[in-house]
């Protein structure tokens, strides 16, 4: 049995790691922390998991947190940077939902997230948590930095295009549209059911935190610097991301593109290409691990759209995670993440 | 393994039967059949269930589901009526989702669903599929009639108070609200989004198919007749229903009544009876087995309030389905059920 | 032109109270107080009324405020009894959209909203602004006690039957949902899209605010103490409220009801009595200053359920208020108010 | 008085006409049909009508439409071809919501929407009734054909730089999202609210109808054919459209493009262009004629996004034909149309 240790468990990727890892055959979940509501029981706070966990908050602390063999941090940024030396050095993994050590330029991160990062040297020990790209890598991690929502639905929709040069890099474009749940469990205006529900917007326009990391994701299969628009909206539901990529084309064939795609991700258990004509619909990721993709090339014109949708919380956030865990101790990749999409 | 067919694979309640048994470790769905639909993959129609599905629909014949061990029926009414005595001949166990078995007097049967019944002899073999009320009968069973949804969550809610005497069986209040996935997957132009998002309304309050079926339930627990008045609304979510139930009390303190709740329930793992003071929320059931339960005595007053929440496609349909065929294959009674509601 | 002013204009009463003055012909928006954000066009903060509003956020004080010739307390309780008597000394009327003056019984009104009175003297001068009951003294009035938005809903339900000893009033029952913009424009957890999308619950149960409010109004309609039930509930949408009133009859027809309701309020602009089988919706009402009601008697038997759906919004706060100041400048009751709901 | 007929009153356009039309007070409501609900009261079908509309449903003939100055069309595509040269003759003006005349080159029209076109020879008559670029044109036409809602908002998005030649028109993008009842009243599963609510999907992203209109409209202001990438989605909300467009800059500056649009649409009521940095949300423009647009230029990049928004049943359809009603007869544009979005 894994121990696992969560800190930050009473956010909305807190709460989805306990109901993937309850349920997780090869895992016990030993400390569950948070500082506001330590003492309370963790299914007075989360009745949807009564019967399941027993776990009570505990304060975030190294010595709670030495008996695990892996800590989950589903904190805000600039908290798992704290505790990653400490940590590492009693031998624990961690895996680290924020995004504190996902950008490898650490200045272009202080830029980005308006703070000193606390340890950089742990920065190029990192490994990008993104299976479908660094499964070997992650395999004997230490440290892992799970990606952002936004960018594993973009990354995986533009990957097999980027590893083939078959669309110009310098003029991508990510519309991005977000249920509300990705704005996390804070008391904040903007996130009123009053002010998001029966509403559409964009919203960053100018600059998202996930941009820069996007960026190096991209660039790094591209093996060149990308130029990338990329536009995030609010949709007015809970859960699910739908993004629509545009490349222009230097000379592909559609069909030939679909045959990559599906080679690209044969063996992904987790990544689902579409028949042809397809139209991915976030309600048949919602609550799995799934990523579902398909690709068109509307009037057979230079502009690939590629459409790609997951479930925020799973395979952009908790789920992703546990994927990530299952590699880094040796389980089934897809242990405690076998789990059916919520429809309708 | 035990071998399954489900006729009326295409509804909300057959793909729910089909997101369960797709997981459940016992089972292989043998057979799937839709009219329509013929010769179509299941997960063509539902690509939720990619990878977990290899089924296509088939057209719903006695010789196909011959191979089976037990049929689930998730069809509209009127259709389970027609096939039964034969599968039964065949020594194939029936689960009824429909409502075609649930009234013990065919002629209040005939008036409310306006045809004949197909095989009146039937009905008194038929048991009711409450588990917490027919846990032994279900067991030894060959045909059950499972409950709806508004009954399930009503009778749950009433059951240790008629059992015990607790109120006026005269007076009983049902106040039932429901998300529009009950209406099932039919082009109407009520459930249009535009219809019912945003909007809140209650229907049939002169009558709806529910009520003689609760009034059943609740006049067999208490020994008597019962007067019961129920008004179901339809609120704008998909899933989950929220019953408010209003009794008179003869006298009991509410401190008894809590515990009497908990003591009656102790042993059930789908009913939770909530700390005094708390409010069920549906979204902490979406998706799982459970009723959440919690009492309410508002001022001290003589009327006592109970609140039970359930989601009506698994509790109230599917889920409870397959806590039937557990039961009756002497299974463990939350195979395939051990799932945590999707909260947020 | 009568000139107006909003104290607390930034909560969602005070923005409707905006989107109906705005088009009023009869007046003049002339100070719209914000102590948060003082200096700010209101349009900067509320997009949809660009075009339609000029004014800019300024402090609340009296001096401001005395060009005005009315003040709407748009605010979070214990703020306008803190300014009423200045106000009124000044000969500026006021229309308080808070509970501040609702309660006549100025201790109750302390247990419930956990303060001591500003300024209990003016508390038998304030009459209770629900123009179907009170027309003739709001004419006449200097202060001005808006209903809530459960009090308007529940009190158009059950006033023709109290008034006419129709009912039972030992065991009155009311069971009402609300949409979430109830719960105003503040950051509060529970509020989140994420919290309450999708998910339906009751809250409160064991003694809500407007508990005392609408047992007051309905004693003096009843001329005796009436012992209530009143249970709010919480549904996934913005705006609207829908009553379900159970009361026991002492033997009149339901034919005779009806034709009672209509006559009661035949002469009402703004209550609607629909026919006999309807079933209100709240999306009729959306956006209107409506309330539409229907009459059930089911299954002919001893309980009446009564059917009520407003606007909290308009119905339920800011359109009330408007057709109280109608009414207070001698102005037709419907001025600015003739607005169709929102369908779909 | 403006006698005015609608034929196909029962669709969301149409309520939404007669929404629009009950308050206006230069017209009146002669003639309103539904074949299918002819004799019925239009309010016993709209609620939200009583008190406003005394109409009741007749059939559509020519005899009864007779007695009308003005015949809005909104009907399915087909029907106000049918009826068109009859009503002309007469004298009649027409305003067609349906897609019957938007397209010049019949050839193309008949390839998209399948069948032959009923009267060729009047399409070169028809206005394209997008007031803020044929205003004079409406003025003096007989038969408008208004502009679809998805080519409303993305042909105002896109116009001033087009008319400027500020952008590359050969990679053009526009990435749009819709509510529900731009799927209009019928009864389909695919907008059933357990279809839609809760999830987000593009859909018909190999060529949707309103893909040539939009190319058409640009082509002409542009002077030149246009490459357009046309992606519709469908968002979990009612009411609604969000365009995000993306064009190649060919060197103009951000301050230099916002004093453009600002000067372009200066004198259009309808269309406001919102202070730099701002992004519109759909729900300030609910309920009401207004389009709300921003501009931003991403990292100061090559790529342009244009950000528009409407209500899909008032600028994108009901309201835009009132606006070209005026027009037509000489009142004030925005007679009728001055209605605040419902905000929250």
């Amino acid at each position: 049995m894994i121990r696992v240790g969560i800190v930050g468990g009473t956010g909305y990727t807190g709460v989805e790691l306990l109901r993937i890892l309850a349920l997780h055959s090869g895992v016990e979940v030993a400390v569950v922390t948070s500082r506001a509501d330590a003492g309370l029981r963790v299914d007075a706070l989360y009745p949807s998991l009564r019967g399941y966990i027993n776990a009570v908050f505990s304060t975030p602390d190294i010595e709670t947190l030495d008996q695990c063999d892996v800590v989950f941090f589903a904190t805000p940024n600039g908290t798992a940077m704290q505790m990653a030396e400490q940590l590492l050095a009693r031998g624990i993994k961690i895996i680290d939902l924020s995004a504190d050590f996902r950008l490898k330029d650490v200045q272009e991160w202080s830029r980005w997230y308006g703070m000193e990062h606390a340890c950089p040297d742990l920065i190029s020990d990192a490994v990008y948590g993104l299976p479908e790209l660094n499964r070997e890598a992650i395999k004997s991690a230490q440290l892992i930095a799970c990606p952002g929502c936004y960018p594993t639905a973009v990354q995986l929709g533009f990957l097999p295009l980027l590893e083939n040069n078959l669309i110009n890099v310098d003029h991508l474009i990510a519309d991005v549209k977000s249920g509300v749940s990705g704005a996390g469990r804070k008391a904040e205006l903007a996130a009123l059911m009053s002010e998001t529900g029966e509403s559409f917007k964009a919203y960053a326009v100018n600059g998202h935190r996930h941009l820069p990391e996007i960026a190096q994701g991209l660039a790094l299969v591209a093996g060149q610097p990308v130029s990338l628009t990329f536009v995030p909206h609010l949709t007015p539901m809970i859960r699910g991301i739908h993004a629509t990529l545009y490349g222009q084309l230097s000379g592909a064939k559609l069909d030939d593109i679909q045959a990559l795609f599906e080679q690209r991700y044969q063996n992904e258990v987790f990544v689902d290409v579409l028949p042809q004509g397809s139209h991915p619909d976030t309600r048949n990721v919602r609550g799995s691990n799934q990523c579902q993709i398909s690709i068109h090339q509307p009037q057979g014109g230079q502009t690939l759209v590629v459409l790609s949708v997951i479930d925020n919380l799973v395979k952009g956030a908790a789920g992703q995670a546990v994927q990530n865990m299952n590699l880094m101790f040796g389980l089934q990749e897809d242990a405690g993440l076998k789990v059916i999409a919520l429809y309708p």
